[in-house]
């Protein structure tokens, strides 16, 4: 034991970690052996592919590889297939995503042989929410890297550089699009100036495999186009949307199509003029069908009515199934609501059985603690993708109901609200890198579990490259295992239940403070706010208990799910606990299956969160010797802060609920640290 | 057990909490049961003494009990002699302070059998530092009592039965005198219109046995005689003297004396003038010798040289020793620093032979939380009465040196300098109340225990009255002791060590923010400021190690203690731990008593005293049932935020000291949550 400590302090000694910014994501790799790379063709595309295996290449000295572009019928669009001594692909695309793979495996120690790799989805793609003035919305980590306003439309050779590092980290994990504007779009987008830089991002984008879209407004037609109506069935206004497909695909003859929000928290849609949403969508859609583009159109919409916010969506869209035309997309929410922490699947996926459906993740934490919070998504969308619809029998996954497993789809897709933004690091929190690591490697294998892309992400990101391992042995790979790998990875794949439970345990949701979504606001309802915005709407407290009421007695949203989930959700008894409250209001005494009061479970869990973050914090300190000085500092500090926050969190939402429930804290767990009068205050505060 | 639990909730539900403001202190008691008073004499203290009786008599109904004035030798100043039957003193005073004896003894359910209680000191005084504009230096509980400002200085009935609630709470724990005004003193003070006011607050408290006194600023004679000099040995100054002392005394006939604090962070003094303390002190004290005046003259005196602070007073005073008049006492503060949260004694304690020395503690918690943290300061006033200076052989413990059982003294004194303002419960925190009361008890009686004090006031002060217990059954009271008397006498009698250990752990001291005392501020060091008014000139952290070396090697303090002190101080290994850093400065990885290095003991100190506040909330929301709810929210409120504070100290001085100790905070104690960074500009920002 001594000897193993020695050898220890020894070998943290051996180690000369190098500042690092963090602007190389998981790309850190460093030439370290030649290669002979052998490959006949010729392509901007193939030119990349070479590149990286030269700059990259761990495997044996002057080994020869082969790049070889060839028709097999089990390789699948930008599949391919890999093999220690080369790669195949029907594609060039398909070569560099097996480059990417190989050195990832080189670098990682996973074992190549010979293996076909298919993407789950056609489509993969990143939506950023950015705005023509170069603010984000929901962006954490600096302004735009794709505009900076009307005045700075000129392409710099700075803003080619950063398209193009964006490029390859999107390429190295399989992302093949972008939308490059916010879904709450502006008209302005589609006119002349601004599409001219789109083609010129779309220049850098397109040898690394990506794809350009636009979100666009669907009142563009009067605003910009100067007719008299938007309405999606006047001859004019298709006419419109004909010619400006036209425009942008002489532009740009690979885009990729068009995003819609439209009728959605005031965003204009069809419903304007008196049509329906497939009358909206097709419009569009067919406008760009002769180009090979396709349209997204979101399903994320809810009016100001009673109806149960969760059903809107589905009660909306269902009517439409088989209503749009074959390059529409649906574009829908992973949950019912909005991106929180926890929600059960929506229950469109598997229902639309005549329209594609695609879902839509939030790669950038906008309720998950932003760029503060660790917290590592890849378990939430593990959840989501593996979650059973039971659409077509057992095991229709949304994975499946999705990938085109088990539907007809002329296009599969899957898109992730991305985290980007000019922060030198990209997203603001160093692990914040690892949720847009996780999307891409979702979007292209939808079954991979999220230990897995964890090992992978934290290996690249972390682990000190042959040149800082002064001692060139084995055993520092093996001490850097046990001591760094295993316990943030532990870290990682614990810390978003560890939101959940330090946020909204046990099936509640949205009840952040408004806005900023970002602390606890449970009892923001000011009057005249539509209800529906406000967290008493979804947790429904009072002193007869909490949750929202969504079985056969309340909204009915449970009768949205097929059967079993139909009966399991609606049965209090059959429920799964961490839906609880998402489908029943239930008394505060009511006994959870921990054995505890409906209160008592509650308070534990949200104890349990601050203590798991606290449990973080440990892990990263105790990481110290394996991380550079700067990504290990700015962690810390960042942990601090969640630690903080968790704290704040714990206290706001029981000291709030205690006000209904009248029942003590158990008295083993910490008590509040904060008054909810200053709680309270400082949120109206920050508010004004 | 489960008898037992339904007999505890039911007792509960049978208690009837009142409203409780606080206003009424440790003197809540309601009249019970009529009784028969028996006293031939007559004067406004008898008065007070049988009214008392009549209020709060829990005796047996309708008794005989018998106030008598007969000279007995046993019987010293104004104590007396307690029986079951009655009171005998020598004064009326002594009937008084018996009645409130007796009447404490009914409440809490001590003993009334037959004893003589005596006074420790002659004078109980409580320091006022009550500016003449209404605020008060390190007050935490409102505006003055006193004083509203200059053009406040008629006389309300509103002011005059405050000061008689004052009184009455002053006598009824034994205390006979109040400086009305700060030490800082206004030379505005001694002018009639002011000596007026002066004159009707004497006239409230006289009847309760309270003399006042006044704090007098050491330049009155030029800043208001007129004179041209304030020079104590000038005729003219000494004449002035007499005549404001004549003038005085003509108003107020029993006039205490006078307070001063001279050359002392920027007041007037002696040495102005080339003159000593003692010239100074003789002159004042002569004016009022005719009429048994004193004058209590502050030792507390310290110049920008490059002397440690704390030898300052001793060699300054030690030489004057003998050269005071007989009716000067010195007044010395409990540690040769500044109400630290622990200071070994001042060392001119039982030096002082042939001086009357007099120790000044501080009620208000000006370095311990002020009226935020529950501190009860009894422990650390045991503490410093108990130490044993060895001036006069084993046992020469303070309270012996100060109280006259060693030192032929004409007079002894004790001073606490108040926490005392308009705030409707006295003193900001309830618990606060505790502190003034301790004071009171001790002055009275040097020997009492902390857990006699806290037993005592927390029976007074929470104690539900016979009113409130609506079952009048015998086992209320013992499920009231058993599960909240005990409990909260714990809490108040660790709360001082847990201070000590969030904010400065073994011998540490004076690592305060600036101005206000309160936080943390263990960096603040900026140019221009006196060395000795920074936090590094005490802490002297560098890498080699931390502490104040103030062995014979360093500043040589030790020596200013009696054998066998100054040899065990100076040892490091038989330097008491709790003095450890103040008087050795030792390297990070000394290896303390706990086997633990230096570094690491301090870290699990302060995590200790974090802990430990979180035990306080514990057991305080534990005691929700027994107490009234205005006080409870109110206590419940300050604990969080002391446990808040707790950590902010517990992180700032764990970060800013590892800077130098560089070793990690032991990985199973609590990481920190806040950044140095955050809090040291929090602090620069409170002070712009």
């Amino acid at each position: 034991m001594k000897v193993t400590f020695t050898l220890l302090i020894f070998l943290f000694a051996a180690l000369t970690l190098n500042a690092e910014n963090g602007h190389d994501l998981w790309l850190r790799a460093k030439h370290t052996a030649p290669v002979n790379v052998v490959c006949s063709g010729k392509s901007p595309t193939l030119e990349i592919a070479k590149q990286e295996l030269h700059q990259g290449w761990q495997g044996k000295a002057n080994a020869t590889f082969v790049l070889k572009k060839k028709h097999d019928k089990l390789i699948k669009g930008d599949g391919y297939r890999l093999s220690p001594g080369g790669i195949e692909a029907n594609t060039d695309l398909g070569l560099l995503y097996g480059v990417y793979d190989l050195l990832r495996r080189q670098q990682t120690g996973e074992p190549i042989t010979e293996q076909v790799e298919n993407p789950s989805y056609e489509r993969r793609i990143l939506d950023h929410w950015d705005n023509l003035d170069g603010t984000i919305e929901r962006g954490y980590a600096g302004r735009s890297i794709f505009w900076h306003g009307k005045d700075s439309l000129a392409v710099t050779e700075k803003d080619k550089k950063l398209w193009q590092e964006y490029a390859r980290a999107d390429a190295s994990i399989g992302i093949n699009g972008a939308v490059l504007d916010n879904v709450n779009a502006s008209p302005l987008v589609l006119t002349t100036e601004y599409l001219k830089r789109v083609r010129a991002i779309a220049e850098v984008l397109r040898p690394y495999g990506i794809k350009t879209y636009l979100s666009v407004n669907f009142a563009s037609p009067s605003v910009i186009g100067g007719l008299k109506t938007s309405d999606p069935l006047d001859p004019q206004v298709k006419e419109w949307w004909k010619n400006k497909a036209k425009e942008i695909y002489k532009l740009i003859p690979d885009f990729g199509g068009f995003l819609v929000k439209a009728n959605s928290e005031g965003q204009p849609g069809p419903q304007n003029f008196g049509r329906t949403h497939a009358d909206g969508a097709n419009t569009i859609a067919d406008a760009v069908k002769p180009y090979g583009g396709i349209v997204m159109w979101r399903a994320f919409v809810y009016s100001a009515n009673d109806e149960d916010r969760a059903k809107q969506a589905y009660d909306e869209f269902m009517p439409l199934d088989g209503k749009f035309h074959d390059n529409v997309i649906v574009q829908v929410k992973n949950g019912p609501v909005d991106f929180q922490p926890r929600e059960p699947f929506s229950p469109l996926f598997g229902a639309m059985k005549k329209t594609p459906v695609m879902p839509e993740l939030q790669v950038t934490q906008e309720y998950l603690g932003q760029a503060v919070h660790l917290v590592f998504l890849a378990p939430m969308w593990e959840e989501f993708l593996k979650s059973d619809t039971y659409q077509e029998g057992k095991g229709s996954t949304v994975a499946r109901c999705t990938d085109g497993s088990i539907f007809q789809q002329t296009h599969t897709a899957i898109a992730g609200v991305a985290n980007v933004g000019l922060d030198t690091n990209w997203c603001g929190h160093p692990f914040a890198q690892a949720n847009w690591y996780a999307f891409g490697r979702l979007a292209w294998n939808n079954q991979l579990s999220s230990d897995q892309i964890a090992d992978e992400w934290v290996k690249l990101t972390f682990k000190p490259t042959p040149a800082e391992d002064r001692t060139h042995s084995t055993v520092l790979p093996i001490v850097w295992n046990i001591n760094f790998l295993k316990p943030v990875k532990r870290m990682m794949l614990e810390s978003r239940e560890a939101a959940v439970n330090y946020m909204m345990p046990l099936g509640l949701h949205h009840i952040f403070a408004p806005e900023n979504h970002y602390g606890p606001g449970p009892w923001w309802a000011p009057k005249g706010v539509r209800k529906d915005w406000t967290p008493p709407y979804y947790h429904q407290a009072d002193t007869l208990g909490i949750g929202f009421d969504r079985t056969e007695n309340g909204s009915n949203a449970v009768s949205q799910y097929h059967e079993p989930l139909r009966s399991l959700f609606n049965d209090v008894n059959t429920c799964p606990e961490i839906y609880l409250l998402w489908f029943h209001h239930l008394p505060w005494n009511y006994q959870t299956q921990s054995g505890l009061t409906l209160w008592d479970d509650l308070c534990y869990h949200y104890q349990e969160g601050l203590d798991q973050v606290r449990s973080f914090q440990k892990t990263w300190d105790k990481a110290k010797p394996y991380v550079d000085k700067e990504r290990f500092s700015v962690v810390q500090k960042k942990l601090r802060k969640q630690c903080i926050n968790a704290q704040v969190w714990k206290d706001a939402c029981l000291l709030y609920f205690q006000q209904f429930s009248r029942m003590p804290i158990p008295y083993n767990i910490e008590r509040p640290v904060h008054n909810l009068k200053d709680l309270i205050e400082n949120d109206m505060k920050r508010i004004r």
